[in-house]
Protein backbone atom coordinates (compact mmCIF):
# COMPACT_ATOMS: atom_id res chain seq x y z
CA UNK A 1 0.00 0.00 0.00
CA UNK A 2 1.22 3.69 -0.98
CA UNK A 3 1.88 5.91 2.16
CA UNK A 4 -0.47 9.09 2.14
CA UNK A 5 3.54 10.86 2.80
CA UNK A 6 4.26 9.15 -0.81
CA UNK A 7 0.92 10.21 -2.01
CA UNK A 8 1.67 14.05 -1.11
CA UNK A 9 5.47 14.15 -2.76
CA UNK A 10 3.68 12.66 -5.48
CA UNK A 11 0.96 15.03 -5.71
CA UNK A 12 3.73 17.67 -5.56
CA UNK A 13 5.53 16.02 -8.17
CA UNK A 14 2.84 16.14 -10.78
CA UNK A 15 2.18 20.41 -9.59
CA UNK A 16 5.50 20.93 -10.50
CA UNK A 17 5.04 20.35 -13.77
CA UNK A 18 3.48 23.67 -14.49
CA UNK A 19 7.01 24.79 -14.22
CA UNK A 20 7.34 24.02 -17.71
CA UNK A 21 5.36 26.16 -19.13
CA UNK A 22 6.63 29.45 -17.32
CA UNK A 23 8.53 31.22 -19.76
CA UNK A 24 11.66 33.49 -19.82
CA UNK A 25 12.32 36.42 -21.76
CA UNK A 26 15.35 34.32 -22.96
CA UNK A 27 15.89 32.51 -26.67
CA UNK A 28 17.12 29.16 -26.30
CA UNK A 29 20.65 29.17 -28.14
CA UNK A 30 19.01 27.40 -31.39
CA UNK A 31 16.73 30.52 -31.67
CA UNK A 32 13.63 28.24 -31.74
CA UNK A 33 11.36 29.66 -29.11
CA UNK A 34 11.89 31.32 -25.42
CA UNK A 35 13.19 29.68 -22.90
CA UNK A 36 11.36 27.93 -20.05
CA UNK A 37 11.82 27.76 -15.99
CA UNK A 38 12.16 24.60 -15.64
CA UNK A 39 15.27 23.41 -18.51
CA UNK A 40 16.71 27.15 -17.56
CA UNK A 41 17.10 25.30 -13.50
CA UNK A 42 18.31 21.79 -15.37
CA UNK A 43 21.22 24.04 -16.82
CA UNK A 44 21.80 25.40 -13.55
CA UNK A 45 22.37 22.52 -12.08
CA UNK A 46 24.35 21.23 -14.49
CA UNK A 47 26.29 24.19 -14.35
CA UNK A 48 26.96 23.56 -10.58
CA UNK A 49 28.37 20.32 -11.42
CA UNK A 50 30.58 21.68 -13.78
CA UNK A 51 31.70 24.80 -12.24
CA UNK A 52 32.09 24.31 -8.63
CA UNK A 53 35.44 24.24 -8.87
CA UNK A 54 35.53 27.94 -9.46
CA UNK A 55 33.88 29.15 -6.40
CA UNK A 56 35.59 31.51 -3.98
CA UNK A 57 35.04 28.92 -1.06
CA UNK A 58 37.07 25.82 -1.76
CA UNK A 59 34.67 23.54 0.89
CA UNK A 60 31.49 24.67 -1.12
CA UNK A 61 28.82 21.90 -0.65
CA UNK A 62 27.38 21.74 -3.79
CA UNK A 63 24.16 19.56 -3.02
CA UNK A 64 23.26 22.94 -1.45
CA UNK A 65 23.87 24.67 -4.39
CA UNK A 66 22.59 21.96 -6.57
CA UNK A 67 18.95 21.84 -4.10
CA UNK A 68 18.88 26.02 -4.43
CA UNK A 69 18.82 25.90 -8.23
CA UNK A 70 16.45 23.16 -8.46
CA UNK A 71 14.21 24.57 -6.35
CA UNK A 72 14.88 28.38 -7.00
CA UNK A 73 11.72 29.31 -9.78
CA UNK A 74 9.09 26.74 -8.36
CA UNK A 75 7.88 30.49 -6.79
CA UNK A 76 7.30 31.31 -10.51
CA UNK A 77 4.67 28.57 -11.29
CA UNK A 78 2.39 31.31 -8.85
CA UNK A 79 4.07 34.57 -9.63
CA UNK A 80 5.08 34.55 -13.04
CA UNK A 81 8.44 35.47 -14.04
CA UNK A 82 9.79 38.75 -13.66
CA UNK A 83 12.10 40.18 -16.49
CA UNK A 84 14.98 41.32 -14.26
CA UNK A 85 15.36 44.34 -15.97
CA UNK A 86 11.63 45.67 -15.22
CA UNK A 87 11.98 47.69 -12.81
CA UNK A 88 8.09 47.96 -12.20
CA UNK A 89 8.08 44.53 -12.45
CA UNK A 90 10.39 43.67 -9.64
CA UNK A 91 8.88 46.15 -6.74
CA UNK A 92 6.86 43.71 -4.88
CA UNK A 93 8.33 40.79 -6.82
CA UNK A 94 9.25 39.00 -3.08
CA UNK A 95 6.30 39.44 -1.72
CA UNK A 96 4.77 37.82 -4.61
CA UNK A 97 7.38 34.92 -4.86
CA UNK A 98 7.05 34.49 -0.94
CA UNK A 99 3.10 33.83 -1.19
CA UNK A 100 3.93 31.31 -4.03
CA UNK A 101 6.74 29.57 -1.84
CA UNK A 102 3.70 29.62 1.03
CA UNK A 103 0.78 27.89 -1.11
CA UNK A 104 3.61 25.77 -3.12
CA UNK A 105 6.11 24.31 -0.76
CA UNK A 106 3.40 24.05 1.55
CA UNK A 107 1.72 21.33 -0.82
CA UNK A 108 4.77 18.86 1.08
CA UNK A 109 4.59 16.94 4.08
CA UNK A 110 5.90 19.12 7.00
CA UNK A 111 9.15 18.15 7.25
CA UNK A 112 10.21 19.18 3.40
CA UNK A 113 8.15 22.04 3.36
CA UNK A 114 10.39 23.38 5.80
CA UNK A 115 13.57 21.86 4.15
CA UNK A 116 12.89 23.32 0.70
CA UNK A 117 11.39 26.46 2.41
CA UNK A 118 14.69 26.96 4.37
CA UNK A 119 16.43 26.32 0.87
CA UNK A 120 14.47 29.09 -1.44
CA UNK A 121 14.87 31.72 1.78
CA UNK A 122 18.87 30.74 1.85
CA UNK A 123 18.77 31.80 -1.63
CA UNK A 124 16.64 34.43 -1.64
CA UNK A 125 19.26 36.22 1.33
CA UNK A 126 22.02 35.62 -0.26
CA UNK A 127 24.71 35.32 2.34
CA UNK A 128 25.82 31.78 2.38
CA UNK A 129 28.35 31.10 -0.21
CA UNK A 130 26.10 28.03 -1.37
CA UNK A 131 23.29 31.11 -2.13
CA UNK A 132 26.26 33.03 -4.04
CA UNK A 133 27.18 30.59 -6.31
CA UNK A 134 23.66 29.83 -6.96
CA UNK A 135 23.26 33.19 -7.61
CA UNK A 136 26.43 33.37 -9.83
CA UNK A 137 25.51 30.40 -12.63
CA UNK A 138 21.78 31.87 -12.58
CA UNK A 139 23.00 35.75 -13.25
CA UNK A 140 25.74 34.32 -16.04
CA UNK A 141 23.21 31.21 -17.81
CA UNK A 142 21.11 33.80 -19.71
CA UNK A 143 24.05 36.32 -20.67
CA UNK A 144 25.38 33.12 -22.17
CA UNK A 145 22.05 32.37 -24.00
CA UNK A 146 21.50 36.06 -24.80
CA UNK A 147 25.23 36.65 -26.15
CA UNK A 148 24.98 33.82 -28.65
CA UNK A 149 21.75 34.73 -29.97
CA UNK A 150 22.59 38.27 -30.94
CA UNK A 151 21.94 39.47 -27.88
CA UNK A 152 18.05 39.24 -28.57
CA UNK A 153 16.44 40.26 -25.18
CA UNK A 154 19.35 42.86 -25.05
CA UNK A 155 18.10 44.47 -28.37
CA UNK A 156 14.37 44.02 -27.90
CA UNK A 157 14.13 45.80 -24.74
CA UNK A 158 17.39 48.08 -25.22
CA UNK A 159 19.00 47.27 -22.54
CA UNK A 160 22.77 49.02 -22.35
CA UNK A 161 25.71 47.59 -20.65
CA UNK A 162 25.95 49.38 -17.50
CA UNK A 163 22.51 47.58 -16.63
CA UNK A 164 24.00 44.18 -17.26
CA UNK A 165 26.75 45.08 -15.58
CA UNK A 166 24.55 45.85 -12.76
CA UNK A 167 22.54 42.59 -13.18
CA UNK A 168 25.89 40.33 -13.26
CA UNK A 169 27.36 42.17 -9.76
CA UNK A 170 24.67 40.21 -7.97
CA UNK A 171 26.35 36.87 -8.96
CA UNK A 172 30.30 38.46 -7.84
CA UNK A 173 30.20 37.05 -4.86
CA UNK A 174 29.98 33.18 -5.58
CA UNK A 175 33.10 33.19 -8.25
CA UNK A 176 35.64 35.76 -9.10
CA UNK A 177 36.47 33.90 -12.29
CA UNK A 178 33.35 33.28 -13.30
CA UNK A 179 32.23 36.74 -12.69
CA UNK A 180 35.03 37.73 -14.79
CA UNK A 181 33.97 35.67 -17.22
CA UNK A 182 30.50 37.21 -17.44
CA UNK A 183 32.41 40.64 -17.07
CA UNK A 184 34.45 39.48 -20.16
CA UNK A 185 31.04 38.44 -22.24
CA UNK A 186 29.74 41.99 -21.71
CA UNK A 187 32.72 43.95 -23.49
CA UNK A 188 32.76 41.59 -26.00
CA UNK A 189 28.91 42.00 -27.01
CA UNK A 190 29.28 45.70 -26.82
CA UNK A 191 31.98 44.88 -29.07
CA UNK A 192 30.00 43.03 -31.94
CA UNK A 193 27.08 45.47 -31.11
CA UNK A 194 24.88 43.37 -29.72
CA UNK A 195 24.64 45.18 -26.38
CA UNK A 196 24.39 48.88 -26.61
CA UNK A 197 27.25 50.94 -24.76
CA UNK B 1 42.06 36.57 -17.59
CA UNK B 2 39.93 33.64 -18.44
CA UNK B 3 41.47 30.39 -18.42
CA UNK B 4 41.83 28.04 -21.17
CA UNK B 5 40.26 25.59 -18.61
CA UNK B 6 36.79 27.72 -18.18
CA UNK B 7 36.69 28.65 -21.70
CA UNK B 8 36.16 25.06 -22.34
CA UNK B 9 33.66 24.64 -19.71
CA UNK B 10 31.69 27.37 -20.74
CA UNK B 11 31.01 25.87 -23.98
CA UNK B 12 29.97 22.73 -23.25
CA UNK B 13 27.53 24.57 -21.24
CA UNK B 14 26.53 26.72 -23.98
CA UNK B 15 26.78 23.12 -26.35
CA UNK B 16 24.31 21.39 -24.21
CA UNK B 17 21.72 24.00 -24.61
CA UNK B 18 20.65 21.94 -27.47
CA UNK B 19 19.02 19.40 -25.16
CA UNK B 20 16.48 21.63 -24.69
CA UNK B 21 15.01 21.17 -28.37
CA UNK B 22 14.95 16.97 -28.14
CA UNK B 23 11.75 16.01 -27.81
CA UNK B 24 10.06 12.97 -25.80
CA UNK B 25 6.86 11.35 -26.79
CA UNK B 26 5.30 12.04 -23.19
CA UNK B 27 3.20 15.45 -23.27
CA UNK B 28 3.27 18.70 -20.73
CA UNK B 29 0.32 17.66 -18.05
CA UNK B 30 -1.24 20.62 -19.32
CA UNK B 31 -1.22 18.76 -22.35
CA UNK B 32 0.28 22.02 -24.07
CA UNK B 33 3.37 20.42 -25.89
CA UNK B 34 5.52 17.49 -26.03
CA UNK B 35 8.03 17.31 -23.26
CA UNK B 36 11.89 18.31 -23.98
CA UNK B 37 14.66 15.85 -22.26
CA UNK B 38 16.06 19.30 -20.66
CA UNK B 39 13.22 19.94 -18.59
CA UNK B 40 12.58 15.95 -17.93
CA UNK B 41 15.70 15.70 -16.89
CA UNK B 42 14.97 19.18 -14.23
CA UNK B 43 11.76 16.85 -12.94
CA UNK B 44 14.30 14.05 -12.18
CA UNK B 45 16.93 15.76 -10.05
CA UNK B 46 13.79 17.56 -7.95
CA UNK B 47 12.29 13.96 -7.56
CA UNK B 48 15.63 12.48 -6.24
CA UNK B 49 15.66 15.02 -3.55
CA UNK B 50 12.33 14.61 -2.38
CA UNK B 51 12.14 11.08 -2.80
CA UNK B 52 15.13 9.91 -2.13
CA UNK B 53 14.16 8.58 1.51
CA UNK B 54 12.04 5.72 -0.23
CA UNK B 55 15.75 4.60 -1.84
CA UNK B 56 15.76 0.70 -0.56
CA UNK B 57 19.49 1.28 0.51
CA UNK B 58 19.97 3.75 3.80
CA UNK B 59 22.71 5.09 2.81
CA UNK B 60 21.98 6.40 -1.02
CA UNK B 61 24.81 8.97 -2.18
CA UNK B 62 21.85 11.67 -3.70
CA UNK B 63 24.38 14.28 -5.12
CA UNK B 64 25.37 10.91 -7.24
CA UNK B 65 22.12 10.13 -8.04
CA UNK B 66 21.31 13.91 -9.38
CA UNK B 67 24.68 14.04 -11.58
CA UNK B 68 23.59 10.82 -13.18
CA UNK B 69 19.75 12.33 -13.68
CA UNK B 70 21.12 15.85 -14.83
CA UNK B 71 23.50 14.23 -17.30
CA UNK B 72 21.79 10.94 -18.59
CA UNK B 73 20.27 12.52 -21.32
CA UNK B 74 23.03 14.52 -22.69
CA UNK B 75 23.95 11.73 -25.15
CA UNK B 76 20.35 12.51 -26.91
CA UNK B 77 21.17 15.55 -28.30
CA UNK B 78 22.90 13.29 -31.08
CA UNK B 79 21.62 10.22 -30.74
CA UNK B 80 17.96 11.22 -30.45
CA UNK B 81 15.08 10.16 -28.15
CA UNK B 82 14.36 6.42 -28.60
CA UNK B 83 10.93 5.84 -27.24
CA UNK B 84 11.09 3.19 -25.50
CA UNK B 85 8.32 1.10 -26.50
CA UNK B 86 10.30 0.94 -30.42
CA UNK B 87 11.64 -2.26 -30.44
CA UNK B 88 13.11 -1.38 -33.95
CA UNK B 89 14.36 2.06 -32.40
CA UNK B 90 15.49 0.17 -29.24
CA UNK B 91 17.98 -2.21 -30.92
CA UNK B 92 21.12 -0.23 -31.27
CA UNK B 93 20.44 2.15 -29.22
CA UNK B 94 22.85 1.79 -26.70
CA UNK B 95 25.91 2.09 -29.64
CA UNK B 96 24.26 5.76 -30.65
CA UNK B 97 24.35 6.31 -27.15
CA UNK B 98 27.89 5.55 -26.69
CA UNK B 99 29.15 7.26 -29.48
CA UNK B 100 27.57 10.68 -28.70
CA UNK B 101 28.62 9.73 -25.28
CA UNK B 102 32.55 9.56 -26.58
CA UNK B 103 31.72 13.05 -28.64
CA UNK B 104 29.75 15.16 -25.96
CA UNK B 105 31.88 14.21 -22.93
CA UNK B 106 35.00 14.62 -24.97
CA UNK B 107 34.32 18.22 -25.26
CA UNK B 108 35.50 18.63 -21.49
CA UNK B 109 38.78 19.07 -19.92
CA UNK B 110 39.87 15.23 -19.74
CA UNK B 111 39.04 15.27 -15.76
CA UNK B 112 35.26 16.26 -15.86
CA UNK B 113 34.84 14.12 -19.18
CA UNK B 114 36.39 10.88 -17.53
CA UNK B 115 33.94 11.68 -14.49
CA UNK B 116 30.73 12.77 -16.67
CA UNK B 117 31.30 9.64 -18.65
CA UNK B 118 31.42 7.46 -15.44
CA UNK B 119 28.44 8.75 -13.97
CA UNK B 120 26.61 7.80 -17.93
CA UNK B 121 28.41 4.56 -17.74
CA UNK B 122 27.27 3.74 -14.51
CA UNK B 123 23.90 4.83 -15.09
CA UNK B 124 23.53 2.40 -18.23
CA UNK B 125 24.70 -0.35 -16.43
CA UNK B 126 22.20 -0.64 -13.68
CA UNK B 127 23.92 -2.36 -10.95
CA UNK B 128 24.87 0.61 -7.94
CA UNK B 129 21.88 1.53 -5.94
CA UNK B 130 22.24 5.29 -6.95
CA UNK B 131 21.66 3.97 -10.99
CA UNK B 132 19.03 1.88 -9.87
CA UNK B 133 17.47 4.74 -7.26
CA UNK B 134 17.70 7.01 -10.82
CA UNK B 135 16.32 4.50 -13.22
CA UNK B 136 13.05 4.12 -10.52
CA UNK B 137 12.76 7.95 -10.90
CA UNK B 138 12.97 7.57 -15.14
CA UNK B 139 10.67 5.12 -15.56
CA UNK B 140 8.56 6.59 -13.02
CA UNK B 141 8.17 10.47 -14.45
CA UNK B 142 6.82 9.65 -17.63
CA UNK B 143 4.06 7.30 -16.30
CA UNK B 144 2.91 9.79 -14.33
CA UNK B 145 2.96 12.81 -17.44
CA UNK B 146 1.00 9.77 -19.44
CA UNK B 147 -2.06 8.96 -16.72
CA UNK B 148 -2.47 12.79 -16.16
CA UNK B 149 -2.82 13.51 -19.79
CA UNK B 150 -5.61 10.25 -20.37
CA UNK B 151 -2.70 7.98 -21.23
CA UNK B 152 -1.59 10.37 -24.13
CA UNK B 153 1.29 8.71 -25.76
CA UNK B 154 -0.34 5.18 -24.41
CA UNK B 155 -2.95 5.71 -26.74
CA UNK B 156 -1.28 7.28 -29.28
CA UNK B 157 1.13 3.96 -29.44
CA UNK B 158 -1.54 1.41 -28.72
CA UNK B 159 0.79 0.50 -25.77
CA UNK B 160 -1.12 -2.01 -23.44
CA UNK B 161 -0.36 -2.72 -19.48
CA UNK B 162 2.18 -5.39 -19.66
CA UNK B 163 4.34 -3.28 -22.14
CA UNK B 164 4.12 -0.88 -18.72
CA UNK B 165 4.45 -2.64 -16.52
CA UNK B 166 7.50 -4.56 -18.19
CA UNK B 167 9.18 -1.35 -18.09
CA UNK B 168 8.21 -0.27 -14.96
CA UNK B 169 10.05 -3.37 -13.89
CA UNK B 170 13.41 -1.59 -14.88
CA UNK B 171 12.94 0.71 -11.42
CA UNK B 172 12.23 -2.51 -9.37
CA UNK B 173 15.73 -2.38 -7.67
CA UNK B 174 15.85 1.32 -6.77
CA UNK B 175 12.87 1.29 -4.58
CA UNK B 176 10.13 -1.21 -3.86
CA UNK B 177 7.83 2.00 -2.67
CA UNK B 178 8.35 4.09 -5.46
CA UNK B 179 8.21 0.81 -8.02
CA UNK B 180 4.58 0.07 -5.87
CA UNK B 181 3.53 3.39 -6.59
CA UNK B 182 4.15 2.89 -10.46
CA UNK B 183 2.26 -0.76 -10.33
CA UNK B 184 -0.98 0.88 -8.81
CA UNK B 185 -0.60 3.76 -11.37
CA UNK B 186 -0.91 1.28 -14.24
CA UNK B 187 -3.92 -0.87 -12.78
CA UNK B 188 -5.58 2.49 -11.98
CA UNK B 189 -5.55 3.82 -15.56
CA UNK B 190 -6.46 0.23 -16.95
CA UNK B 191 -9.32 0.94 -14.87
CA UNK B 192 -9.68 4.46 -15.96
CA UNK B 193 -9.57 2.94 -19.50
CA UNK B 194 -7.07 5.27 -20.79
CA UNK B 195 -4.34 2.44 -20.96
CA UNK B 196 -5.22 -1.36 -22.55
CA UNK B 197 -4.94 -4.54 -20.01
Amino acid sequence: MTSSRLEQQMAFVVEVDQLKSVHRQTLLIDRSRHENSAEHSWHLALMALLLFEHADTSSLDVLKVIRMVVLHDLVKIDAGDTFCYDAEGVQGQHEREARAADRIFGLLPEDQALEFRAAWDEFEAQETPEAQFAATIDRLQPMLNNFHTGGFSWKRHGIRKAQVQARNAGGKKGSAAVWQFGEDLIDEAVRQGILRA
